[in-house]
C-alpha cells in the first residue's frame, strides 16, 4: 500500500477537481491555508510538526496508471462513470506546481496562524486538502503533547514507549518522530530508531519475570545477560520486587557492577517511589535511579513533581502516542483568496458557529521578542504589508513562515531531527518563561480592515 | 519505510530475545495471548478487528540485512555493542513457526477473552508483542466505535469521512477498514476504496462555495458538473443556504432532475434539520434527503434520533477515525503458560492494581445462544476442556477462536470485507436484541480452580 498515493484524499476533492476542470477553472490562482482553531489540552500553545512528511508527499505528487484505472471504474448510483476519461488524462499529467510557505517544525504556534500556505492552481490546492491536514494535524498534536509532558517533567528525561497502542504502525512512527521533536529524550520504537535516528531505550517486560519460577531468579538471569540493570518490580508485588532488586543489586556490587535503576509500572507512584527511594537509600543504592511509567500524562507528571516524588525519569506510552485526551488538533485548510482578472479577492467562511469562521488573505506571522521572551505575534497580509517598527518593548522580531516550494520546486531543506528538537525546546522554554496565560496574537490593522469589510 | 518491518517493535523485545537466546531458552514453548481489559466508551461490548493485518505481518516476519546492520551498530551508554553478532545471525534465519488461534474480525467480544493466541518458541512470541497489539488494538477500538455509531443511527446509513484528522495516512486507512467492518456504509477515503474495495462517497467542500462570488452561483455551477446534487448549505448562513438550494432544486426540476440532498455541517442540527425539512417539504422537495455532519459521535446521534431529528444519513469523521473519546483499547499481550519438562505451567500476572491481573491457560471461548440471542460466554482451557452439555436455555453454541497458523503455516483465509461487515452487523444486532447490560462471561470451573491455586 503506497501511503503517498495521490488517492490518499477524499472523493469530493477529486469530483470537485473534475468540476473545476470542466468549468475551465482548474488553473485559477488561489491561496489555501492550513491552520487550527484552538490550542489542544486546554493549554496555551501548540507545537507545529509534520512538515517534512507533507513536503515528501507534495514533491512526489502524481497519479499512477493503476490509480487512474481505479478512478475510471468508479460509477455513481445510476451506473454512470464518475470521472471523464479526458479528466483522467489531465490527472495523468498533473505535477505539483504551487508555491508553499510554512512555519518550520518544532516552532511554538497559535490558533489562526498559517502553519502551511499554498498558492497555485485551484485544482491542485483543492486536491491536497485531505493529505495535508492528515500529515500535519496528528504530528502537531503529538509534538504538543510531548512538549507539555516534558515541561511537566521539569527537564527529567521523558522516554516515549507508546508504539503498541498507537493508531497503527505509521501512527506509531509519526508519534515517535513528533514526540522527539516535542522534546522526548528517546523511544522504545526500534523502527523509528532506524528510520529517524532517534535514540532507542528499553528495560524488560513482565513476561520476562513471569517466564521464571520466581522474580528473584528472573532478575538474576536478566543481569547475567544485560548490562542495562534496570529492574521492573511490579509483576507480583512492587515493594517485594524492590527487595528482590536490592538483593540482586548487592550481588552486582560484588561483581563490581551497579544496579542502574528500578522501574515502577503501576500502583500509587508517589507512595511507591518514596518507599522505593527509602529502601534503596537505606541499602546504600543512592545512585540507583527510579523510572516511573503506567498511564502517565502531563497532569499526572506535574502532580508527582509538585509532590516531590523521587522519580528520575518518566516513561510515557498510550497517553502520548495517541494524544489520548485530545487525539486530534482540529486543523483546517481553507480557501483564503482567489485571483480574478489579475486581482486577489479575499475570502472568509462565516459560519453560524463563530469558532468555524476563517481569516482571509495571504498570511504571514511576525513574532516579537524582548530579551528572547515572547511579546506578541501579529498576523499580517503579505500584499498589504506590515510596519517595520518594533513595538515597545520588543527588541527583535522574525517572520515565522519560510518559503518551501516555488512553482513546485522544493527550495527548503528540513533541519536534522535533533536540531528541530533543540529549536523546539528553546522556543517552548522561551514561551514558558514569558509566563503568559493568554498570548497576544494580533491582526495587523490593514488586514483587520479587510476582515471588517467581509464580515 | 516498511511498516511490516520486524523492527516495528520495542527495543526491550529484542534485548529480551537476545537474553532468552543466550540462556538457551529461545525455543522454549510458551503461550502468549492478546486480550483487553475493559469495553471501551463505557459500553457493554467490543468488536474484534485487525486480524488480517496481523496475519500479513506474521506471515512475512523476517529481518533484512539492513535491519540487522542497524541493530549491529546499536551501543549502550558505555559504547558496548547491544547485540552480539551470533544473535544477529540467529535473527537472520528466523521465520515464524508458531501456532495461532484467533477470534475472526467483526465478532462481538468481551474483556479477558483471547482475541489472538500464540503458541510457540518463547523468543518469537516475545518479539511479536508490540506489533500484534499495535495492529489489533487500534483496529478493534475503531470497529467498536463504528458499531456504536451505527446502532445509534438505527439503520440509517453512516458514512465515514475522517481521513483528514486520522492519526496519519495508515491511521486513516486502518480506521476506514475497521469502520466499514463495524458497520459504516461507505467512506470518503479514495485510497481505501481502491485498496479495500469499500464504496466511496462525497459531496462538496466549503471551498467550492467560497470560490464563487456567491453561494447561489456556486450551487448552480456544481449541479452543472455533477449528478450528485447534494448541496452543502452552511458556508455563510445555513437556512439562507437551504433557500438557495431550493432555488437550484426548482431549476433542476425544470431539467427533469432532482435535488438529492442537503448537507448540514455545523450549528444546532436538531433545529436546523427540522427547519430544513419543513422548508424542503413546503417547497415540494419531500424526497430530498438531509445528511448531517459536524463533530458527530454516537451519543449525539442517539440524542438526535431520540428527538426525532429528520436526518436521513450521518457523516462521521474525527470522532470515529481517532476513536476520539477513547483512542486506545488498552489491549494487552501476556504470557499465560510455559512448557517445562514437557508439562505446561500456567502463569498469571498478579498486579497491585487488580484490573491489571491476567488469566492463565490456553484459552478458548464458548458462546451460548438461545434462538440467536446471546446467553453467555464461557472462557475455558483447551487442555482442561469443557462440558459439551448446553446450559439452559441455550440451544446452540460455538467456539469463537479458530486456527489461523499451524507451525507457522497460514491455514486461514480471511473472509471478504463485506462478509465481515455482514457478520459484524448480525452479531451486534443479536447482542443488542439480547438486551443485556452486563453480559455474563464465566470461567469454566476447572480453569477457575487453576486460577484460585495461582492466586
Amino acid at each position: 500500500m503506497n501511503l503517498k498515493s495521490a488517492l490518499l484524499t477524499d472523493l469530493y476533492q477529486l469530483t470537485m477537481a473534475q468540476g473545476y476542470w470542466q468549468l475551465g477553472r482548474a488553473e485559477q490562482e488561489v491561496v489555501f491555508q492550513l491552520t487550527f482553531r484552538k490550542n489542544p489540552f486546554g493549554g496555551n500553545f501548540t507545537v507545529n510538526c509534520g512538515l517534512a512528511n507533507a513536503i515528501e508527499y507534495l514533491a512526489e505528487l502524481h497519479f499512477t496508471m493503476e490509480e487512474l484505472d481505479y478512478l475510471g471504474d468508479l460509477t455513481d448510483a445510476n451506473g454512470k462513470a464518475l470521472f471523464q476519461q479526458a479528466f483522467l488524462k489531465y490527472l495523468q499529467n498533473l505535477r505539483f506546481t504551487c508555491d508553499v510557505d510554512a512555519i518550520p517544525e518544532g516552532n511554538v504556534v497559535f490558533p489562526q496562524q498559517p502553519l502551511l500556505r499554498l498558492k497555485g492552481p485551484l485544482l491542485q490546492c483543492q486536491l491536497l486538502e485531505t493529505p495535508l491536514i492528515n500529515l500535519i494535524n496528528f504530528a502537531s498534536v503529538v509534538a504538543t503533547k510531548a512538549a507539555y509532558m516534558c515541561l511537566a517533567a521539569e527537564n527529567d528525561p521523558v522516554i516515549e514507549f507508546g508504539l503498541r497502542r498507537a493508531q497503527g504502525p505509521n501512527g506509531g512512527m509519526t508519534a515517535t518522530r513528533s514526540a522527539f521533536i516535542g522534546g522526548c529524550d528517546s523511544t522504545s520504537n526500534v523502527l523509528a530508531g532506524k528510520v529517524y535516528g532517534i535514540p532507542v531505550k528499553g528495560t524488560q517486560a513482565h513476561s520476562w519475570i513471569m517466564s521464571y519460577s520466581d522474580e528473584l531468579t528472573a532478575f538474576r538471569e536478566f543481569v547475567r545477560i544485560s548490562d542495562n540493570t534496570i529492574l521492573l518490580v511490579d509483576t507480583y508485588d512492587t515493594l517485594h520486587g524492590v527487595k528482590n532488586a536490592i538483593i540482586v543489586g548487592k550481588e552486582l556490587q560484588q561483581q563490581g557492577r551497579n544496579l542502574l535503576g528500578i522501574r515502577l509500572d503501576s500502583g500509587d507512584l508517589l507512595m511507591l517511589s518514596r518507599q522505593t527511594r527509602e529502601m534503596l537509600d537505606q541499602a546504600g543504592f543512592t545512585a540507583t535511579k527510579i523510572l516511573a511509567s503506567g498511564d502517565l500524562d502531563a497532569v499526572k507528571i506535574a502532580k508527582l513533581k509538585a509532590e516531590k516524588a523521587p522519580i528520575d525519569a518518566w516513561g510515557v506510552g498510550t497517553k502520548l502516542t495517541t494524544s489520548y485526551d485530545q487525539p486530534s488538533l482540529d486543523a483546517i485548510y481553507k480557501l483564503l483568496a482567489i485571483k480574478i482578472d489579475g486581482q486577489w479577492q479575499y475570502k472568509m467562511k462565516i459560519s453560524n458557529a463563530a469558532a468555524k469562521t476563517t481569516l482571509p488573505g495571504i498570511q504571514q506571522v511576525r513574532r516579537y521578542y524582548h530579551q528572547q521572551n515572547f511579546i506578541k505575534d501579529v498576523i499580517y497580509d503579505e500584499e498589504l504589508g506590515i510596519s517595520d517598527a518594533l513595538p515597545a518593548p520588543a527588541d527583535q522580531c522574525e517572520d515565522l513562515a519560510v518559503p518551501i516550494f516555488r512553482a513546485g520546486k522544493l527550495i527548503y531543506q528540513s533541519p536534522a531531527l535533533v536540531d528541530m528538537q533543540n529549536y523546539c525546546r528553546h522556543q517552548v522554554r522561551a514561551f514558558n518563561q514569558s509566563k503568559i496565560t493568554h498570548y497576544k496574537v494580533e491582526l495587523e490593522p490593514q488586514l483587520q480592515r479587510v476582515i471588517d469589510q467581509l464580515n
